[in-house]
Protein backbone atom coordinates (compact mmCIF):
# COMPACT_ATOMS: atom_id res chain seq x y z
CA UNK A 1 0.00 0.00 0.00
CA UNK A 2 1.45 3.21 -1.03
CA UNK A 3 1.35 5.95 1.20
CA UNK A 4 1.74 9.90 1.26
CA UNK A 5 2.33 11.97 4.51
CA UNK A 6 3.06 15.07 6.15
CA UNK A 7 5.27 14.65 9.15
CA UNK A 8 5.91 17.15 11.75
CA UNK A 9 7.99 16.69 14.88
CA UNK A 10 8.15 18.40 18.19
CA UNK A 11 10.56 17.41 20.88
CA UNK A 12 9.67 18.85 24.18
CA UNK A 13 12.02 19.27 27.03
CA UNK A 14 14.62 20.35 24.34
CA UNK A 15 14.37 24.21 24.25
CA UNK A 16 12.24 26.12 22.09
CA UNK A 17 14.52 25.70 19.13
CA UNK A 18 13.44 22.89 17.46
CA UNK A 19 15.74 23.04 13.67
CA UNK A 20 18.63 20.83 14.62
CA UNK A 21 15.94 18.13 15.15
CA UNK A 22 13.87 18.34 12.34
CA UNK A 23 17.07 18.41 9.96
CA UNK A 24 18.13 14.86 11.66
CA UNK A 25 14.75 13.90 10.43
CA UNK A 26 14.89 15.06 7.42
CA UNK A 27 18.46 13.47 7.21
CA UNK A 28 16.24 9.85 7.98
CA UNK A 29 13.54 10.35 5.21
CA UNK A 30 16.25 10.93 2.72
CA UNK A 31 18.22 8.20 3.50
CA UNK A 32 14.90 5.86 3.35
CA UNK A 33 13.99 7.35 -0.38
CA UNK A 34 10.70 9.00 0.77
CA UNK A 35 11.49 12.60 -1.10
CA UNK A 36 11.34 14.70 1.49
CA UNK A 37 9.99 18.02 1.22
CA UNK A 38 9.88 20.47 3.75
CA UNK A 39 7.51 23.20 4.40
CA UNK A 40 6.72 25.62 7.53
CA UNK A 41 5.14 22.75 9.68
CA UNK A 42 6.41 19.72 8.31
CA UNK A 43 7.16 17.61 5.97
CA UNK A 44 5.91 15.57 2.88
CA UNK A 45 6.84 12.59 2.27
CA UNK A 46 5.58 9.16 0.28
CA UNK A 47 6.40 5.75 -0.18
CA UNK A 48 5.48 2.04 0.55
CA UNK A 49 3.62 2.54 4.06
CA UNK A 50 5.83 0.08 5.66
CA UNK A 51 8.46 2.27 4.78
CA UNK A 52 7.27 5.53 5.55
CA UNK A 53 6.56 4.52 9.55
CA UNK A 54 9.67 2.86 9.74
CA UNK A 55 11.37 6.06 8.95
CA UNK A 56 8.65 8.18 11.65
CA UNK A 57 9.90 5.07 14.25
CA UNK A 58 13.75 5.68 13.41
CA UNK A 59 13.22 9.79 13.47
CA UNK A 60 12.08 9.11 16.97
CA UNK A 61 14.78 7.02 17.99
CA UNK A 62 17.17 9.53 16.27
CA UNK A 63 15.46 12.62 18.48
CA UNK A 64 15.68 11.19 21.37
CA UNK A 65 19.68 9.61 21.44
CA UNK A 66 19.75 13.54 20.38
CA UNK A 67 18.72 14.62 24.08
CA UNK A 68 14.73 14.95 23.65
CA UNK A 69 12.89 13.31 26.97
CA UNK A 70 9.56 13.39 24.74
CA UNK A 71 8.70 13.89 21.06
CA UNK A 72 5.45 14.89 19.87
CA UNK A 73 4.52 14.25 16.36
CA UNK A 74 1.56 15.00 14.12
CA UNK A 75 1.34 12.63 11.08
CA UNK A 76 -1.15 13.32 7.97
CA UNK A 77 -1.13 10.22 6.16
CA UNK A 78 -3.44 9.21 2.93
CA UNK A 79 -4.24 6.42 0.95
CA UNK A 80 -6.39 5.94 -2.20
CA UNK A 81 -7.55 2.92 -3.82
CA UNK A 82 -8.93 5.14 -6.59
CA UNK A 83 -6.21 6.14 -8.52
CA UNK A 84 -2.24 7.11 -8.03
CA UNK A 85 -1.67 10.61 -6.73
CA UNK A 86 1.36 11.88 -5.43
CA UNK A 87 1.82 15.06 -3.46
CA UNK A 88 3.34 17.04 -6.95
CA UNK A 89 0.34 15.62 -8.34
CA UNK A 90 -2.25 17.11 -5.24
CA UNK A 91 -0.53 20.24 -5.61
CA UNK A 92 -0.52 21.01 -9.53
CA UNK A 93 -4.17 19.85 -9.63
CA UNK A 94 -4.89 22.59 -6.81
CA UNK A 95 -2.96 25.01 -9.20
CA UNK A 96 -4.97 24.09 -12.14
CA UNK A 97 -7.97 25.28 -10.56
CA UNK A 98 -6.15 28.54 -9.56
CA UNK A 99 -5.59 28.62 -12.57
CA UNK A 100 -9.35 28.57 -13.99
CA UNK A 101 -8.18 25.30 -15.96
CA UNK B 1 9.37 1.76 22.33
CA UNK B 2 6.13 2.15 24.04
CA UNK B 3 3.65 4.86 22.32
CA UNK B 4 0.46 6.58 23.10
CA UNK B 5 -1.58 8.07 19.88
CA UNK B 6 -4.55 9.47 19.09
CA UNK B 7 -5.74 8.64 16.40
CA UNK B 8 -8.64 10.42 13.86
CA UNK B 9 -9.88 8.38 10.60
CA UNK B 10 -11.09 10.55 7.77
CA UNK B 11 -12.72 8.24 4.59
CA UNK B 12 -13.29 10.52 1.60
CA UNK B 13 -15.91 9.58 -1.31
CA UNK B 14 -17.80 7.95 1.39
CA UNK B 15 -20.73 10.59 2.52
CA UNK B 16 -20.94 12.84 4.97
CA UNK B 17 -21.53 10.22 8.02
CA UNK B 18 -18.29 8.57 9.24
CA UNK B 19 -19.69 6.63 12.17
CA UNK B 20 -19.68 3.14 10.45
CA UNK B 21 -15.62 3.55 9.39
CA UNK B 22 -14.60 4.93 12.63
CA UNK B 23 -16.76 1.99 14.41
CA UNK B 24 -14.49 -0.38 12.49
CA UNK B 25 -11.19 0.39 13.05
CA UNK B 26 -12.23 0.57 16.87
CA UNK B 27 -13.05 -2.80 16.68
CA UNK B 28 -9.17 -3.06 15.15
CA UNK B 29 -7.46 -1.42 17.96
CA UNK B 30 -9.69 -3.41 20.83
CA UNK B 31 -8.38 -6.64 18.96
CA UNK B 32 -4.93 -5.03 18.97
CA UNK B 33 -4.68 -4.58 22.65
CA UNK B 34 -4.90 -0.77 22.52
CA UNK B 35 -7.04 0.06 24.62
CA UNK B 36 -8.80 2.50 22.71
CA UNK B 37 -10.85 5.65 23.74
CA UNK B 38 -12.99 7.05 21.97
CA UNK B 39 -13.61 11.38 21.70
CA UNK B 40 -15.40 13.27 19.44
CA UNK B 41 -12.13 13.63 16.88
CA UNK B 42 -10.19 10.60 17.30
CA UNK B 43 -9.57 7.84 19.46
CA UNK B 44 -6.89 7.26 22.01
CA UNK B 45 -4.64 4.29 21.90
CA UNK B 46 -1.84 2.93 23.62
CA UNK B 47 1.14 0.03 23.01
CA UNK B 48 3.85 -0.87 21.52
CA UNK B 49 4.74 1.48 18.93
CA UNK B 50 4.83 -1.68 16.49
CA UNK B 51 1.17 -2.52 17.40
CA UNK B 52 0.10 0.86 17.03
CA UNK B 53 1.43 1.41 12.99
CA UNK B 54 0.44 -2.00 12.59
CA UNK B 55 -3.20 -1.30 14.04
CA UNK B 56 -3.54 2.01 11.89
CA UNK B 57 -2.40 0.32 8.50
CA UNK B 58 -4.69 -2.84 8.84
CA UNK B 59 -7.56 0.23 9.82
CA UNK B 60 -6.82 2.04 6.56
CA UNK B 61 -7.10 -1.80 4.75
CA UNK B 62 -10.38 -2.63 6.31
CA UNK B 63 -11.76 1.20 5.54
CA UNK B 64 -10.84 0.67 1.93
CA UNK B 65 -12.19 -2.80 1.48
CA UNK B 66 -15.75 -1.42 2.86
CA UNK B 67 -15.78 0.94 0.39
CA UNK B 68 -14.26 4.10 0.74
CA UNK B 69 -11.40 5.39 -2.66
CA UNK B 70 -9.68 7.32 -0.08
CA UNK B 71 -8.77 7.76 3.18
CA UNK B 72 -7.18 10.96 5.49
CA UNK B 73 -5.68 9.81 8.51
CA UNK B 74 -4.57 12.19 11.15
CA UNK B 75 -1.90 10.99 14.11
CA UNK B 76 -0.57 12.03 17.05
CA UNK B 77 1.90 10.46 18.38
CA UNK B 78 4.12 10.64 21.89
CA UNK B 79 7.26 8.53 23.16
CA UNK B 80 9.18 9.76 26.30
CA UNK B 81 12.52 8.51 27.69
CA UNK B 82 12.01 10.47 31.02
CA UNK B 83 9.33 8.02 32.53
CA UNK B 84 6.26 6.04 31.59
CA UNK B 85 2.95 7.71 31.35
CA UNK B 86 -0.31 6.49 29.89
CA UNK B 87 -3.15 8.38 28.52
CA UNK B 88 -4.87 7.95 31.84
CA UNK B 89 -1.99 9.46 33.53
CA UNK B 90 -1.97 12.34 31.53
CA UNK B 91 -5.73 13.47 31.85
CA UNK B 92 -5.10 12.54 35.72
CA UNK B 93 -2.36 15.26 35.94
CA UNK B 94 -4.27 17.90 34.56
CA UNK B 95 -7.07 17.44 36.95
CA UNK B 96 -4.68 17.53 40.03
CA UNK B 97 -4.08 21.32 38.29
CA UNK B 98 -7.39 22.45 37.91
CA UNK B 99 -8.15 21.03 41.44
CA UNK B 100 -5.21 23.05 43.03
CA UNK B 101 -2.96 20.75 44.12
CA UNK C 1 -21.70 29.36 12.41
CA UNK C 2 -21.61 26.79 15.07
CA UNK C 3 -18.26 24.84 15.44
CA UNK C 4 -17.10 21.44 17.37
CA UNK C 5 -13.74 21.38 17.67
CA UNK C 6 -10.71 19.56 19.21
CA UNK C 7 -7.74 21.50 20.62
CA UNK C 8 -4.23 20.51 21.92
CA UNK C 9 -1.76 22.87 22.82
CA UNK C 10 2.00 22.53 23.23
CA UNK C 11 3.80 24.98 24.31
CA UNK C 12 7.85 24.54 24.08
CA UNK C 13 10.49 25.93 26.06
CA UNK C 14 8.91 25.63 28.76
CA UNK C 15 9.97 22.13 29.81
CA UNK C 16 8.57 18.40 29.25
CA UNK C 17 5.66 18.55 31.92
CA UNK C 18 2.51 20.42 30.06
CA UNK C 19 0.07 19.89 32.29
CA UNK C 20 -0.03 23.08 33.97
CA UNK C 21 -0.48 24.77 30.87
CA UNK C 22 -3.53 22.38 29.73
CA UNK C 23 -4.91 23.02 32.95
CA UNK C 24 -5.22 27.08 31.84
CA UNK C 25 -6.78 26.39 29.09
CA UNK C 26 -9.61 24.56 30.32
CA UNK C 27 -10.21 27.44 32.42
CA UNK C 28 -10.33 29.49 29.82
CA UNK C 29 -12.63 27.16 27.67
CA UNK C 30 -14.66 26.71 30.57
CA UNK C 31 -15.31 30.20 31.38
CA UNK C 32 -15.96 30.65 27.91
CA UNK C 33 -19.11 27.81 27.92
CA UNK C 34 -17.86 25.45 25.29
CA UNK C 35 -18.17 22.70 27.52
CA UNK C 36 -14.58 21.19 27.76
CA UNK C 37 -13.98 17.54 27.23
CA UNK C 38 -10.59 16.61 27.91
CA UNK C 39 -8.75 13.58 26.66
CA UNK C 40 -4.91 12.36 26.48
CA UNK C 41 -4.50 14.65 23.39
CA UNK C 42 -6.31 17.52 23.62
CA UNK C 43 -9.66 18.49 24.19
CA UNK C 44 -12.95 18.68 23.09
CA UNK C 45 -15.16 22.08 22.97
CA UNK C 46 -18.25 23.10 20.71
CA UNK C 47 -20.02 26.46 20.46
CA UNK C 48 -20.23 29.50 18.05
CA UNK C 49 -17.32 29.57 15.64
CA UNK C 50 -16.19 33.21 17.43
CA UNK C 51 -16.58 31.74 20.76
CA UNK C 52 -14.18 29.01 20.01
CA UNK C 53 -11.58 31.01 17.99
CA UNK C 54 -11.53 34.13 20.57
CA UNK C 55 -11.14 31.47 23.60
CA UNK C 56 -8.07 29.50 22.03
CA UNK C 57 -6.70 33.34 21.28
CA UNK C 58 -7.17 34.17 25.22
CA UNK C 59 -5.27 29.98 25.48
CA UNK C 60 -2.01 31.69 23.78
CA UNK C 61 -2.20 35.15 25.88
CA UNK C 62 -2.65 33.00 29.12
CA UNK C 63 0.10 30.54 28.27
CA UNK C 64 2.48 32.85 27.08
CA UNK C 65 1.90 35.05 30.19
CA UNK C 66 3.25 32.34 32.63
CA UNK C 67 6.12 31.95 30.66
CA UNK C 68 6.35 29.39 27.59
CA UNK C 69 8.33 31.85 25.11
CA UNK C 70 6.68 29.84 21.87
CA UNK C 71 3.41 27.57 21.16
CA UNK C 72 2.14 25.32 18.87
CA UNK C 73 -1.61 24.33 19.15
CA UNK C 74 -3.15 21.57 16.83
CA UNK C 75 -6.72 22.39 16.45
CA UNK C 76 -9.45 20.20 14.06
CA UNK C 77 -12.35 22.19 13.86
CA UNK C 78 -15.45 20.91 11.91
CA UNK C 79 -18.91 22.60 10.64
CA UNK C 80 -21.93 21.38 9.12
CA UNK C 81 -24.90 22.23 7.37
CA UNK C 82 -26.92 19.02 6.66
CA UNK C 83 -27.48 19.01 10.47
CA UNK C 84 -26.52 19.49 13.96
CA UNK C 85 -24.31 17.34 15.79
CA UNK C 86 -22.74 17.56 19.22
CA UNK C 87 -19.32 15.55 20.05
CA UNK C 88 -21.53 13.90 21.72
CA UNK C 89 -23.74 13.04 19.56
CA UNK C 90 -20.33 11.74 17.66
CA UNK C 91 -19.53 9.23 20.18
CA UNK C 92 -23.27 8.09 20.49
CA UNK C 93 -23.69 7.35 16.50
CA UNK C 94 -20.34 4.90 16.83
CA UNK C 95 -21.06 3.46 20.16
CA UNK C 96 -24.38 2.46 18.55
CA UNK C 97 -22.30 0.77 15.34
CA UNK C 98 -20.81 -0.86 17.75
CA UNK C 99 -23.18 -2.02 19.27
CA UNK C 100 -24.32 -3.24 15.88
CA UNK C 101 -27.68 -1.14 16.05
CA UNK D 1 -0.62 38.58 18.36
CA UNK D 2 1.28 37.48 14.98
CA UNK D 3 0.68 34.11 13.73
CA UNK D 4 1.95 31.74 11.33
CA UNK D 5 -0.28 28.87 10.65
CA UNK D 6 -0.58 25.56 8.47
CA UNK D 7 -3.89 25.01 7.29
CA UNK D 8 -5.55 21.72 5.77
CA UNK D 9 -9.18 21.58 4.80
CA UNK D 10 -11.08 18.65 4.04
CA UNK D 11 -14.76 19.02 2.61
CA UNK D 12 -16.41 15.44 3.38
CA UNK D 13 -19.67 14.63 1.50
CA UNK D 14 -18.36 16.32 -1.40
CA UNK D 15 -16.73 13.34 -3.23
CA UNK D 16 -12.95 11.92 -3.51
CA UNK D 17 -11.55 14.91 -5.44
CA UNK D 18 -10.58 18.41 -2.93
CA UNK D 19 -8.66 20.63 -5.45
CA UNK D 20 -11.27 23.00 -6.39
CA UNK D 21 -12.52 23.46 -2.79
CA UNK D 22 -8.86 23.70 -1.81
CA UNK D 23 -8.55 26.20 -4.57
CA UNK D 24 -11.01 28.38 -3.36
CA UNK D 25 -9.55 29.03 0.34
CA UNK D 26 -6.02 29.76 -1.15
CA UNK D 27 -7.79 32.98 -3.03
CA UNK D 28 -9.25 33.49 0.54
CA UNK D 29 -5.78 33.03 2.30
CA UNK D 30 -4.21 35.60 -1.06
CA UNK D 31 -7.13 38.32 -1.16
CA UNK D 32 -6.25 37.96 2.96
CA UNK D 33 -2.69 39.39 2.57
CA UNK D 34 -1.49 35.72 4.57
CA UNK D 35 1.07 34.93 1.59
CA UNK D 36 0.12 31.27 0.87
CA UNK D 37 2.24 28.67 0.14
CA UNK D 38 0.25 25.62 -0.72
CA UNK D 39 2.32 21.93 -0.09
CA UNK D 40 0.60 18.37 -0.85
CA UNK D 41 -1.00 18.49 2.79
CA UNK D 42 -2.45 21.94 3.54
CA UNK D 43 -1.28 25.59 3.31
CA UNK D 44 1.45 27.68 5.33
CA UNK D 45 -0.05 30.95 5.98
CA UNK D 46 1.17 34.08 8.39
CA UNK D 47 -0.30 37.37 9.86
CA UNK D 48 -2.04 39.18 12.66
CA UNK D 49 -4.04 36.53 14.75
CA UNK D 50 -7.33 37.74 13.89
CA UNK D 51 -7.10 38.00 10.14
CA UNK D 52 -5.88 33.92 10.28
CA UNK D 53 -8.31 33.05 11.63
CA UNK D 54 -11.08 35.66 10.14
CA UNK D 55 -10.06 33.92 6.76
CA UNK D 56 -10.34 30.72 7.81
CA UNK D 57 -13.89 31.23 8.76
CA UNK D 58 -14.38 32.79 5.01
CA UNK D 59 -12.84 29.97 4.01
CA UNK D 60 -15.43 27.57 5.80
CA UNK D 61 -18.34 30.07 4.52
CA UNK D 62 -17.21 29.67 1.01
CA UNK D 63 -16.59 25.58 0.92
CA UNK D 64 -19.79 25.26 2.43
CA UNK D 65 -21.39 27.97 -0.14
CA UNK D 66 -19.85 25.66 -2.91
CA UNK D 67 -22.22 22.70 -1.48
CA UNK D 68 -19.79 20.82 0.73
CA UNK D 69 -21.97 19.89 3.81
CA UNK D 70 -19.38 19.08 6.39
CA UNK D 71 -16.07 20.28 6.48
CA UNK D 72 -13.53 19.43 8.67
CA UNK D 73 -10.03 21.60 9.04
CA UNK D 74 -7.03 20.69 10.65
CA UNK D 75 -4.71 23.53 11.58
CA UNK D 76 -1.44 24.07 13.40
CA UNK D 77 -0.69 27.71 14.86
CA UNK D 78 2.21 28.69 16.15
CA UNK D 79 2.84 31.79 18.72
CA UNK D 80 5.98 33.20 19.82
CA UNK D 81 7.02 35.75 22.36
CA UNK D 82 11.23 34.94 22.42
CA UNK D 83 11.62 36.46 18.45
CA UNK D 84 9.94 36.99 15.24
CA UNK D 85 10.06 34.02 12.59
CA UNK D 86 8.35 33.49 9.82
CA UNK D 87 7.77 30.10 8.12
CA UNK D 88 10.26 31.24 5.49
CA UNK D 89 12.64 31.47 8.47
CA UNK D 90 11.83 28.01 9.95
CA UNK D 91 13.25 26.71 6.82
CA UNK D 92 16.15 28.35 6.35
CA UNK D 93 16.74 27.49 9.96
CA UNK D 94 16.22 23.30 9.23
CA UNK D 95 18.60 24.12 5.64
CA UNK D 96 21.49 25.76 7.58
CA UNK D 97 21.53 22.63 9.91
CA UNK D 98 21.42 20.29 7.10
CA UNK D 99 24.38 22.15 5.51
CA UNK D 100 26.31 21.71 8.73
CA UNK D 101 26.60 25.43 9.21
Amino acid sequence: MKASADIGIVPLGAGASLSRYVAACERVFTEAGLQPRLHGYGTNVEGDWDAVFAAVKRCHETVHEMGAPRILTVIKVGTRTDREQSNEDKIASVERELAGE
